[in-house]
């Protein structure tokens, strides 16, 4: 497939412009969503649609979705569908999303101008609340796509000011009344950057992705007591933060036994800790931290977590504090299907890009969406793993090389 | 020596009203330097000196000393002085510093209304910023007038929004021109709460203190590498919070050891951590910590931070991390007189009050005065030991006895 590449490019890099900040690291991308950025954003989206001769669709929670359907399909057949999100976190990268927006746009724009013999109708869906900045729950737009969120509900949600999705999305003119729904779907396909720098390290230039790894977060609070440092004696001492330090270093090592004994990923993180007071004088009362487990083997995650509730038990009872244990967020691994998988394969092969096979660390809206289709994910390579970053950068070459493998994947899956 | 109990316990409760704040815990009391509370707690102690007949100073860093030169003393003889601290931390308690003050007062007060007949002045001082909250630098005050710190370079210091502690003193018309020296001192006794429990945990009423822990603060900081916690495999991480969990285990293990071996006090302790960036998907890239280290001698705290240098040097190793270790401060180990110890003694028994000899792990301004002039302190018990926090309380009985045995204290070194 020949892609255009300087459309593709000048697509993503005008998208990068309307969120631009300046940092002290570069330039910057902030999109938040139902924002007057998130707008211009959207209206330069439907532009390009419109031009493209596809038919839109926006739902009420500002999904967007346009179609083509050639003259050779079924116009009721499921469609293939490819996509991402537009949003970003703060002084977020230009890649994280538009990549895989913009990227599924071209793909359905070099099928349509091929005239492609296709069977079924091809999409291109942007999500709403990606990354979940403003309104705390990432991955908003596809749960509700994949029917695992009440669209209601995900409306009602707020910002901190109190205004809810709903509301902004009425104000930019992005609540819309159609319908786009992940069970009509013949397969999905979503183009991603790597984020991690196992493609930069491999020969390959594209990742086939096969899993996604699940996720827990839990909050886990020790509670001691808050004293003196001077006037404590280090008997009689119930620190918080050094019960912490302990947790952290048992999460750590049970982490790294699962991994070597199952030789499967997983990782276990804190990378947030709250000290109360938190003051250089005065031992801490309290400490709470988040623990982040991924994995993609579910039970890989209870192997991680079963011991680690044993090492929360042993250091209550030796070090006399009280510990409360939150898992407040888990979301299940899923695997890819393994027909999108080998469509992607022989894409990659014909369109001669090296590829290989990997799982995504990260959680993406692939994850919901394949919970009720079949579906892929294509990954480019991050430049030095960097992404959430105004550094985050793919060269073009990657992403030119990456989105026609995805119009060769979408085309077989159409065909 | 009879004190008059319902005097000193209104000047303590009205000092705390003038600071009051209220919170979760209770009522608590923010006297900051240089602020209108200060103000009006500085303008309610001048009315009593004022009261009590005494002749008061100030000098330029606001200092206070109310004296009463008895007509059997010869005016030009070192004056016995007692005092401590008006300041607070914020939504602290009444009695940490406030007691040491209106005690003082109430003592010479005594002295002076029994007409004991005394060869040498009797002073009372009030120190500037013991606790240094606002400008960042304790037991200023007494730095100052021990001569260990240059005044004009002490009213420099500013506040986090840019003003002067010497403009603010200004502001609130407490930059004298008189002198306050320690070096013309005979002698130095200050009251104070204990802050710990081992009054409450032992039969004396009040403590009789014969050394001042000494302090060093480092801080330390760990390098390590910011990265997506969901796509960093385990045996990749240079986490910066692992590092510092283990530095903080190490610290406690190391100080415990030390205390078993060498049979002497001292505590080690990391209360303060800040984590960049702080967020609970995102491995740790940098940890800062504050190391707090305290004995009564200067080579338990080397025995200390030696095997902790060992210990940073070998997280570092292992770790592939980078850690900056700085010792900002160090303030050595004070021995009190014994010839003032003996006669705290001596008063103790004089009024049947039950005391212990004990150090204290805390700084206090005697601390510095210590440098200079020979000391004594004498604690009150602090109900389960808290402190700095609304919650402190020092039973009024307790105030009273150790009240008692400063005036007797006094009264035997002014003879």
């Amino acid at each position: 497939m020949k892609v255009n590449t300087s459309r593709l490019r000048e697509n993503i890099e005008t998208n990068a412009e309307l969120g631009e900040v300046q940092t002290p690291e570069g330039r910057g991308r902030t999109t938040l969503t139902g924002t007057d950025v998130d707008k211009d954003v959207r209206d330069y989206f439907i532009r390009q649609l419109e031009e493209a001769g596809l038919s839109i669709r926006i739902d009420p929670l500002g999904n967007i979705a346009g179609r083509w359907t050639p003259d050779t399909a079924d116009p009721t057949a499921d469609a293939v569908v490819a996509g991402s999100h537009l949003d970003s976190v703060p002084e977020g990268g230009m890649f994280d999303g538009p990549l895989g927006v913009y990227g599924a746009l071209e793909a359905i724009r070099v099928l349509k101008e091929s005239e492609s013999d296709l069977s079924r109708p091809v999409e291109v869906v942007s999500f709403t609340e990606e990354e979940g900045v403003r309104f705390k729950n990432g991955l908003l737009g596809s749960s509700v796509v994949a029917d695992l969120r009440d669209i209601e509900s995900a409306r009602q949600l707020t910002d901190e000011s109190g205004h809810s999705l709903g509301d902004e999305l009425e104000r930019i003119g992005y609540a819309g009344t159609d319908t786009i729904d992940a069970n009509e779907w013949h397969a999905w396909v979503e183009v991603h950057i790597e984020q991690s720098t196992r493609l930069e390290d491999s020969p390959a230039d594209i990742g086939v992705v096969d899993a996604i790894a699940g996720l827990t977060n839990c909050r886990v609070e020790f509670v001691g007591e808050s004293n003196h440092a001077g006037a404590t004696p280090m008997g009689n001492r119930r620190d918080a933060l050094a019960a912490a330090s302990e947790y952290i270093l048992a999460l750590e090592e049970i982490t790294s036994t699962v991994v070597q004994e199952r030789g499967e990923p997983a990782v276990g993180t804190v990378g947030e800790i709250h000290v109360t007071p938190n003051a250089k004088n005065v031992i801490a009362g309290s400490t709470e931290l988040i623990v982040d487990v991924r994995s993609v083997a579910a039970d890989a995650i209870e192997d991680v977590l079963d011991p680690l509730q044993e090492s929360q038990a042993a250091i209550e009872a030796k070090r006399n504090v009280r510990a409360s244990f939150d898992q407040y967020r888990y979301t299940p691994p899923q695997q890819m299907a393994e027909r999108c998988i080998q469509t992607a394969i022989s894409a990659a092969e014909a369109e001669d890009v090296a590829y290989t096979r990997m799982h995504s660390p990260a959680l993406h809206d692939t994850a919901n969406v394949a919970t009720t289709t079949e579906t892929v994910m294509l990954f480019a390579p991050s430049e030095d793993g960097i992404s959430h970053n105004p550094r985050e950068w793919t060269e073009w070459e990657d992403c030119y090389d990456v989105t026609r493998v995805l119009a060769e994947t979408m085309r077989r899956l159409a065909t």
